[in-house]
């Protein structure tokens, strides 16, 4: 059985006669979606609520996001706002997929493991979930499509899904995206990215905010979920085509899947501020920096197995079954795989050095008195 | 050809020789979605703006949501909370709807009319669109479902969906509403109250905030859409459960129809301002107000013919075709039957008796000149 | 409340001190599809069943159907055999229709009512059902459609489908087909034609087997569903598609709606016989001519209101309420429209002069001793 | 990559300068659904078409065959007849689950693999395909499950689907089913269980046709799939419920998912003649035992590996990958995993001594000119 279906809850641990806990971090390594928003992005919120606007998108906050958006990932694209991450995934695909048709993605994927099969269920679509270690797909996944072309017997795959910065805490280099792109476009496929973390992927990128296009627009990307929410929005998302042709009935399908927003103006005022001036990419890599030093603070703790040093934002630290829950009642983080005793230790945007000082303490009294 | 397909757009007026139009107003009359949020409310969504907490709704700011709405709704009632109406219609709907089931609704309905086939596309039910003058059901509307049940050649009825106050600006009485519940659970079917506008309707009913339990939880309804969007907030609304059973997998079916928040504490921050006080009443009051002022100033305008004074917010004019396009133009509003000349008037919660000088002022004009 | 709804169920006559019934006809008239198979095609299929063939349609008996219905509908055309009327329909318009898309037909059409909700649960799509007296749409039935294009709040009509001849036993004449596939055309809209009763119609017209051009591939019809069963197969239906960009994925989707036989040269072999020497319409010209003995054997007894004489093989009377029943449990026939004692006589491709001689018989008995 | 997307086409084999092959069977061993129909079904049909009847199964050949299966099964037991495979599965399946609910089944499970993406494409659900060497799934297969559960971003496992006897030619034992069933129900899962080859298993069991309940009613499964159509019909299979419960919606559901026959006696004909005197088991068993006496022709021929001796009608071979394609072009037969030259050899019920004669010639020929 592969990650698809791991736990992330379960540990039982008991850790007796320790002395008490030192004082836990004031944020915690659980989420980047448990931070909140930052205050540039709640003061645009709060500067576009002034007077009425036309509702739906039309009103000019949505038109300086959109052309934000064509501006980072080229004049070809066309953006459209959403909700929410699980919201910009199955209208991208409910866009790029026709009856009879599959996605091949990752079984980490967290179109895969974490919508709570709505990908299934609203497009009717297959999905392919490979096995992979590191959260990533290669052109040898799509070997297989070929012998399944044509025949009436087999749903077809139709589009890969790749994510960036993975589920995994991996990144894949431009060229591993354009190889990817090039072999599904050479069975017919198109490419989804899930950029749920794109911005953790392109401050690791290290090009500015240019870099983003090289694995995206200039990699063949056809349709990307830009996610904002989790490098400090309240909640905002964006479907960016990148082939222009998908687009064509984004519109109506972005209104089927219940992702049209009436007062459009608030999630627009967010991507105004995250992308005025590359606060996006600031923030998303100080994420990324606090995940280093958590790594350097914490992966040499004896009992303490980290197999990678971050790439972005996330470790996955294997540790003592007994200490586990005794470190998530003390500051909560989520179980990645039970059966390996695996856990996951996240940073976001407002991560600070404190909070780590107090997280490695914490890691390291448990782990001498267990 | 019915309501379901008149046209929200369309006319081409023309008006020779008019002297110039005078002042617009600040806030048209276009849609109470125009409107943006409340001070009230985006001030919560501030302070709620505070650390670390957990995601998808296991915050305090959910917690404090979920009770204040149990509160209203009575100790039996389950909410849940979502981004918009479209997505809290269909999760409703998706809980209540087995294979081979139908809707039965109004041909004004907004799941009929205004979703762009998401409850069809995600449920999978048939929508049987009943004609009626005003927007609203009876128990006679429902007389041919016996017929229907047990054959299997014909999709079963299971759900009737009403609309409070209605997409006609009508209201319902409390004990017409028990008729139709009583009518639809002795067919075995369940009752669905879509809410955007259940605010104006508990505020024109004048018993405070305990007279929503007068037509939902006391009249029989299982399942309400309850929208605090149109009425000050950002975005944000809630499936409310009456009927306890329906709601056991309300939660997966959330996340199904992708309107689970990862950073809930916002929409959370946003109820709990409205439903402080009362704010919710006071703004919805303010807007049903402004609209009966808006009647009186307008109606007896030589070429303004409205059959009713509005019941809640919004009213139905028929204007001569010449002067509907200049008046859109002027201070822009919605079409609503093209084919008979009638628009769509109607106030928000922010709208001033100033503009409702100005707003009239240019009516008069236009008819006066055209 | 339009046809879409009437019961087809429901009277409770009584008559009292009647003496005994004459024997009821040894073929009633219910439906078209009470009746058997023909001899001819019986004998085609047990003299396919024959050793080993390829399953899936790869063997000759489905090759030679196909090209006999190619004959049939033009070089262009494409058929895919399938099992039954209602996976005909479903398959058809799952290959028309995109998400967000809708299909406009009449209340009375099969997919609207007697497919059991199939139509919208497994495309997704609404049904947007119009009330037409004769069960006929005209170019005017469109002319609500450009008000709703590019709007995305609203579903987008893709698809008009017809029935020929009509669940009312009405017929199109190949002049009014090609208006309404022009208006469609223009409206970028596909056309359905839903054949069930296709031969009926091709007999009617008088034109012999190259009629059926007249009103499909020369009107502009995009996909036809071709049905055998009625006039004696014993289960065997068509997709037939004209436009050929249409049918690229049909195979996929063919088996996508789960109406792909392993053994389809038997289905094959239906076809085979009834095309082979007009035998189809053959058969259908004959229930035809016994509808129209039928009416004439009826439609002048007191008590007996037929609107119209029958195009094709059915006939909708109105009869006293008190005779129906009476009448139904002597020779069982179907009610229509309980709300108006309308009930269907129908014949079929075995019904007999003797028949209708019996059931004239019963018919008059019962009417003069109510 | 599993046996999910390993083809069934694919080899390019050559051999040169080979003698003539001997003359080829005259029924080959690609597939049972090769054959035909028992001349005691064609008979059972023909004189099943005498006058008139009920359509959509109230016809008394209905009546018997629902009767038969009934004793079959149990008298808890509610059989509904339909078309193929394919939709017997479907159908069962969209009446087990609801929203938000996935299926558990093996990766080479024929819903995962060859029926074109239509599970997931009517009922909405995903499909957890889990890798097993022989086609079987244990009670450790649903360990994941427990996990999962309650879990608003996980998709809820909620039917257990196992085929009997499985796609690789293996056979559970009514023990391992009670323990699946077991396993399923004490989380609250359902299981259907695929019966394409229900009648080879039960032959198998050796326990004459009270065996079948051995596997099915009192092992605990919920609802079978019971294909007649690989063991001498036409094209008939049943769904029949086990668990009463379930049933209660399958006639609607049969409609909803294209399943129902208008005609539906002449799928029943065909019921009644194979469960007549146990005509189904000796056919089924007879198709077992040439498989026996294939394995015993040909599993010694040098350059033949086949792992296990058949336990039902077939058996996969791997071959050297040259001969492949030759043998296929003499008598056809189907690639099974062309990455490991792996193909199926399967008896049907018609296979003769003299069919694996020459066949068995055949390969030795090949094998030893190559």
């Amino acid at each position: 059985m592969h990650l698809l279906f791991t736990s992330r809850e379960g540990h039982n641990g008991r850790v007796n006669d320790m002395p008490p806990m030192p004082p836990p971090p004031e944020r915690g390594f659980a989420s980047d979606n448990f931070a909140g928003a930052h205050p540039d992005v709640m003061a645009a919120v709060a500067a576009a609520n002034v007077g009425h606007a036309k509702a739906y998108g039309d009103d000019p906050w949505t038109a300086e996001a959109e052309a934000r958006l064509r501006d980072l990932f080229g004049g070809q694209s066309q953006p459209f706002l959403v909700w929410n991450g699980t919201g910009a995934n199955v209208m991208a695909l409910a866009t790029m997929l026709r009856p009879a048709e599959a996605v091949v993605c990752t079984d980490s994927a967290h179109i895969a493991v974490d919508e709570g099969g709505a990908p299934e269920f609203i497009t009717g679509a297959k999905l392919i979930s490979l096995s992979t270690p590191d959260g990533k797909l290669t052109p040898e996944h799509l070997r297989f499509v070929e012998h399944l072309q044509g025949n009436q017997h087999h749903v077809q795959p139709a589009v890969v899904s790749v994510t960036q910065g993975t589920e995994m805490g991996t990144l894949y280099s431009p060229d591993e995206l354009a190889a990817i792109c090039d072999a599904a476009h050479a069975l017919g496929m198109f490419v989804h990215l899930d950029g749920a973390r794109l911005a953790n992927a392109v401050a690791a990128l290290g090009r500015g905010p240019a870099g983003v296009r090289s694995f995206t627009t200039d990699a063949g990307v056809d349709v990307v979920s830009f996610g904002a929410t989790k490098i400090g929005a309240l909640g905002a998302e964006a479907v960016v085509y990148l082939s222009p042709g998908l687009a064509a009935r984004a519109r109506h399908v972005r209104k089927l899947t219940t992702q049209v927003s009436s007062k459009m103006r608030f999630i627009a005022a967010q991507f105004n501020s995250l992308l005025h001036d590359d606060l996006w990419l600031r923030l998303a890599g100080g994420a990324n920096q606090m995940a280093a030093v958590l790594f350097e603070a914490t992966h040499e703790i004896p009992g303490v197995q980290i197999e990678r040093a971050p790439q972005i934002n996330s470790m996955y630290p294997v540790l003592p079954a007994e200490v586990i829950r005794v470190l998530q009642d003390w500051s909560f983080f989520w179980d990645w795989d039970v059966s390996r005793r695996q856990v996951r230790w996240m940073t976001a945007w407002d991560t600070t050095e404190a909070d780590i000082d107090r997280f490695a303490a914490g890691v390291r009294h448990v782990l001498v008195h267990k």
